[in-house]
């Protein structure tokens, strides 16, 4: 083994040991979140710890940087290059083996907005993309637009459709309507609804709840829409970013999908590109430049 | 003790016992969410059994009536007047003393909507105010707008600002930057933000967590600010109800006094009313008929 790729986000560690014929992914739940300071090391022994036959390069990249993680790596500001090895910050190890690197996020002062981990995923698209221009959208949790120019992410936004679809799908009284199931026409609608008439979303997540209690809605049907309707309004508030782009989507394909679809009742034919691929990508980035220095 | 009021809601169980000098309110947490349907009668004892001295009607209001109930009150569909002790159900009891209503509920079918409490709070108001026109707004975990014309729910619509301002602000990432305390500025700006510009919502909130990892915002502000955006798209939301309207709120005070200021900001000058006031008179209108019954 080489060195050690690591994405460590607020719910799960994941390390790729890297040098062999392919990378191998190894998990777990040991996420930031999990963890104090002084948990983050053997939570990374207790992956990788095992294949260390020497000094062995780990870089990280995620909320293991964050003011609540292992150590804080301050954000790099927007414009700026996604930060690669010369940002990240070098931490100290109990155990010599380890060389620990972690990559900044990227924050942007107005509208406050912040990153961490995304970066690295755009810093692996641009490696294969060089000369992208336009609009990079992370569906996830926490979606990311983000512009790019140049090679530099330019600004970006956050927009909270995956928590707040969770929220009201599995906490509030919606949940009692909504089913794991899913009905493309009813999201097509609620796109189209949630885009054309933003100002509406209050009064509409409540019909989801009537719909289903007094002309039996089926459950398929309100998970669409519920999904359709938040889409909407995330497309709606970020009209200055895409309309008239050029759009990649990067993340897991099944979270991809329902943006490409609503994408593209915009006019707009968004490329895909795998997440994992792109937060890998983005750490052989930093690894390779690391090599390079003396 | 003539008889007994009832409130009987998804998370609590409000009784009042009628006839002495003033209403007796005793509470249990005995609410329709933590009951299954033979359970209904035994919390009712528990709370008034012992007053209980012959034949006593007793009648309630609420998620009591619903499908998941005690026993289901079919909804009155607008227009109409608020359903009274006519429109309720008689439910049989073990206990022969108890002589139980339940008041049902009110629906709409376009736009699908439901109320179940609020019907009889309009008819308290009613009972006082009984030539008034206009809107009733009654802030809560679900606020209710009600068009109100001659005696008669004309239509509604019910916005889940309540739940979602619960949801985003104690299980939502925002949870990290909002505090306990307030802001009127804050609010006021936030609220006139989200009328004007409800389609940037969706990008608005991950600014509340960003603003206080970036620029120290006080968790005060946060709350106030997420407060004045979600009752801002409330607002956008149901301008065809108060535009230029009569508005009366009917609530708790510290729930209405946020929608008067709101509202007060577009020009409007709601009056205020008690929520378990109307309530109470509610209920007292339906046992006044009840008594005209041979």
């Amino acid at each position: 083994m080489d060195w050690v790729a690591v994405d460590w986000g607020t719910t799960h560690l994941r390390a790729w040991l890297m040098g062999g014929d392919a990378p191998v992914l190894r998990t777990s739940d040991k996420g930031m979140g999990a963890l104090t300071p002084d948990g983050f090391e053997p939570a990374l022994l207790a992956l990788v710890g095992d294949d260390l036959t020497g000094p062995t390069p780990v870089i990280a990249c995620g909320m293991v940087g964050a003011r609540q993680g292992w150590v804080e790596a301050a954000y790099a500001k927007v414009p700026c290059t996604p930060p690669g090895i010369a940002q990240a910050i070098r931490v100290p190890t109990q155990d010599a083996r380890l060389k620990m690197h972690i990559l900044p996020g990227v924050s942007q002062d107005n509208p406050a907005d912040v990153m961490r981990g995304e970066e690295t995923q755009i810093a692996g698209f641009l490696a294969s993309n060089p000369d992208f221009a336009g609009v990079l959208c992370l569906p996830g949790t926490h979606t990311k637009w983000v512009q790019i120019s140049a090679g530099e992410i330019v600004s970006f936004q956050t927009v909270m459709t995956g928590e707040l679809f969770a929220l009201l799908s599995t906490q509030s009284v919606l949940r009692h309507s909504i089913g794991d199931g899913w009905d493309d026409a009813a999201f097509d609608a609620a796109v189209s609804d949630g885009v054309s008439r933003p100002q509406a979303i209050a009064a509409k997540l409540f019909s989801l709840r009537a719909e289903s209690l007094l002309h039996d809605q089926s459950p398929n049907v309100a998970r669409a829409r519920l999904s359709g309707l938040l889409v909407g309004i995330e497309l709606a508030a970020t009209k200055p970013y895409w309309l008239g782009q050029q759009v990649a989507l990067i993340g897991a394909p099944g979270l991809c999908a329902p943006y490409a679809a609503a994408l593209s009742a915009q006019g707009l034919s968004a490329t895909l590109h795998s997440g994992d691929d792109m937060t890998l990508a983005g750490l052989i980035s930093a690894f390779e430049t690391l090599k390079e220095i003396p």
